[in-house]
């Protein structure tokens, strides 16, 4: 059965069951569920039925049910804990890894966060606190702190002995390899521990040349290495090389989808943290302020309009075509600009091969211009019957295309180079500047030609 | 050292080694770097130095180049291979994974890649051939066909035994338990193997529960399973339950990327396939089509303003503002757009809850647009000193905006309910559309309400 049928027949039941009031039941179906099962059904359901299912499942199934809360992830995830009191949220954090338990926590609000972090056991709080110290999107941050290493010194059968006391190890695929101070010095695989005899020191069959992220690395980067070297796991190490952690790669699969959001996002100017859920209050917070400045700029097109007011007003048709110029050249544009910031994000395109690109959308932007350029101009001919305005309209979209390819290859990579991101050279940026040039060079030639229109008019 | 600055200086090394043609000392080096590595350097190199390093590369060390080769992508290891003759490239794809081998086969132009198949041994041929026999972009087409299992009479002694004796086996964090026939029945851990005795049967230790994907199954949604269930790998079975193959988490985040990358392309109208650095000619004529679509519904829009040319010709400043309505309504529709799109790709958006999204989108497009079309409304007033003007700027831009929002929340969940990628409801699309419906406003209310405007003319 694919898995969203199954789902969409579990939450059928579940919401009969919870209707009738057949909690023992219920219970028992929602603890046979996966936590990233419970996630998708607690995200379907109208907020009091969710409200009363975690109330319930948390009584009886705590660490179910916070897994469960981690799956909606950091922001749903704390909205969903901040109806309950602090003492249960402090209870219930415990029950699953600190780094996902920090991430909760983080989400919450200020008030209740402190309350919560007073009153988890301070071994706990403590590692919860520490994780919060490192900048967000860090390594640091999204790491598991707790991390099984070897010491350098044991034998294989001493490895595996300690493997078999610690049963509650979560990370076992790589074993990193520590020195007396905690210094990460290799890596091996209980794969190999198997292939060798139980006396074989650790160190002889560790590979000392291993990848690692430092806390301070930007997640995006430690995912890009995960990413590119198809590891399962990264260690991460503080300054001093010192083991402090470890990412997985379930956790690398969440910076990448989230990545990938804010660029698609940061494309439409909005805001990489908002959801399909979030409030319509914060939503249009959120979204005001880029259609504030895109309201700026348009009338900076606007103005570049008035600017042939009196050109218009000898020749309208000139208002019927314009649209067209400005249009296509946005269009144009996006698909230029999508091109390359992806290109950027996924490290194919660099400083070094940049000219290439260059020189390629160049042309792609000509190609494209004059093809649709000479389109609308027989369209603009064919029915105003004047050669002239289609002319104008032909060259005007040629010069257009070309800036709107120039501008949407070297606005990204120069954003790049000066490291903010290329995906803020949203389309919706873009496509004003492809306004303020399509009206310029639309209407600067039809003034400058004006005396072979006006016969027309 | 950042990985990308250590790619640097070794780039900067192979490229004066190549110069001054040390071959010994550049294969010594290029030896040293991993296949990902090769791949970045690959891709950052002019298509001559490309070719001599490969070719060069591949006389010495096939499986390294190879992989290599793999990892810059099918598309541009296509290429790259496509340079070499028929025979040497059959030699070389013996060296890498078959799924991989299928994958740069695939993008061989017909007649090499036909050549290619003869020529290689004909199991490994076989297998390629029947990879390529599932659909594009399906579980069975990115799946590895060596997959290890373990027969579920076995003890776990024996098991243990199974993997010393099969050294080259790839994916051994999940050991998949089959029956006499093949039928997946069970999957346990190498971890599990450890903590009991070795007469313990395997049966005992499996879990019969587990995630299997079909041969024909999306990759999108194979994706989705391993990411929300946190998997590091998942069996592949056919239409009997047979296991058939594997797929690992490197080859899902290439999955994901490519997804992301295909959403992020269609929202701004270009082809999946295109990358930064995909041939001028062939860009063009991917893109050429959808901006002729574009130029058509273009044209759309400006007869709507020649339905107006009248009231246009009177008041020459609608012409002016008409492309401030259309514009904000353009790219208000395409923030809505794209978080809705982004909502239902990441499976948070569903039919059940689109009601929800739907009123929330209705919402902030009209809290928009009566806060930027009240803006709006003053300035045009303030500058062309008349209110009535400012009044219709300001409903029409209310109006568009609400349209926006509407639109741009129910064209791509209509096309989700139709079984059609939503992000073709791409922002270039659903901008047209608020051309048509800015233009027909504010024009339209300008001419209804002519005779209040026309003193100021």
């Amino acid at each position: 059965m694919a898995p969203q049928r199954r789902i969409d027949l579990v939450l059928d039941s579940v919401k009969r069951l919870l209707r009738i009031g057949a909690t023992a039941n219920l219970l028992n179906l929602l603890q046979k569920q996966h936590p990233a099962d419970l996630a998708q059904i607690f995200s379907e359901f109208p907020e009091k039925d969710r409200q009363a299912t975690f109330t319930l499942l948390a009584d009886r199934n705590g660490r179910l049910a916070m897994e469960a809360v981690s799956e909606l992830g950091p922001e749903a995830g704390a909205t969903l804990l901040a109806t309950r009191p602090a003492e249960e949220i402090a209870k219930l954090a415990q029950e699953i890894p600190s780094d996902d338990a920090a991430a909760l926590i983080d989400h919450l609000p200020d008030e209740l966060s402190a309350a919560v972090l007073d009153l988890m056991r301070p071994d706990e709080s403590g590692v919860v606190e520490h994780l919060l110290e490192y900048q967000e999107q860090t390594a640091g941050r999204i790491m598991n702190p707790h991390v099984f290493a070897l010491d350098e010194e044991m034998t294989v059968g001493e490895a595996i002995t300690e493997l078999q006391t610690n049963r509650d190890v979560e990370m076992v695929f790589y074993l990193y390899v520590v020195d007396e101070r905690r210094h990460l010095v290799g890596v091996t695989s209980l794969r190999r521990l198997l292939l060798v005899s139980p006396e074989t020191p650790l160190k002889r069959i560790m590979t000392a040349d291993l990848i690692s992220a430092r806390v301070e690395t930007d997640q995006e980067e430690v995912a890009q290495q995960v990413a590119s070297y198809n590891l399962l796991a990264i260690p991460v190490v503080d300054e001093e090389n010192k083991l402090v952690g470890v990412i997985t790669v379930d956790d690398i699969i969440d910076v990448i989808k989230d990545e990938a959001t804010e660029d698609i996002y940061r494309l439409a100017g909005v805001a990489g943290d908002e959801r399909a859920f979030t409030p319509a209050r914060e939503s249009l917070r959120k979204r005001l302020p880029w259609l504030g400045v895109n309201l700026a700029t348009a009338f900076m097109a606007a103005s570049v309009v008035a600017l042939f007011e009196g050109t218009i007003e000898r020749i309208t048709a000139l208002a019927v075509f314009m649209p067209i110029v400005a249009g296509m050249g946005g269009n144009a544009a996006t698909q230029t600009l999508t091109v390359i910031v992806r290109g950027i994000a996924l490290g194919e395109l660099t400083w070094g091969n940049s000219r290439q690109a260059l020189v390629k959308e160049a042309i792609v932007g000509l190609g494209n211009g004059v093809v649709l350029g000479l389109i609308a101009a027989l369209v603009a001919w064919g029915t105003r019957g004047n050669p002239v305005l289609g002319l104008i309209l032909c060259a005007a979209m040629i010069i257009n295309m070309f800036v709107a390819a120039t501008a949407g290859t070297l606005v990204p990579l120069g954003l790049r180079a000066a490291n903010i991101d290329p995906a803020l050279a949203s389309s919706v940026f873009i496509t004003t500047l492809t306004d303020v040039f399509g009206f310029f060079s639309f209407l600067g030639l039809a003034t400058l030609f004006l005396r072979y229109l006006v016969p027309m008019a």
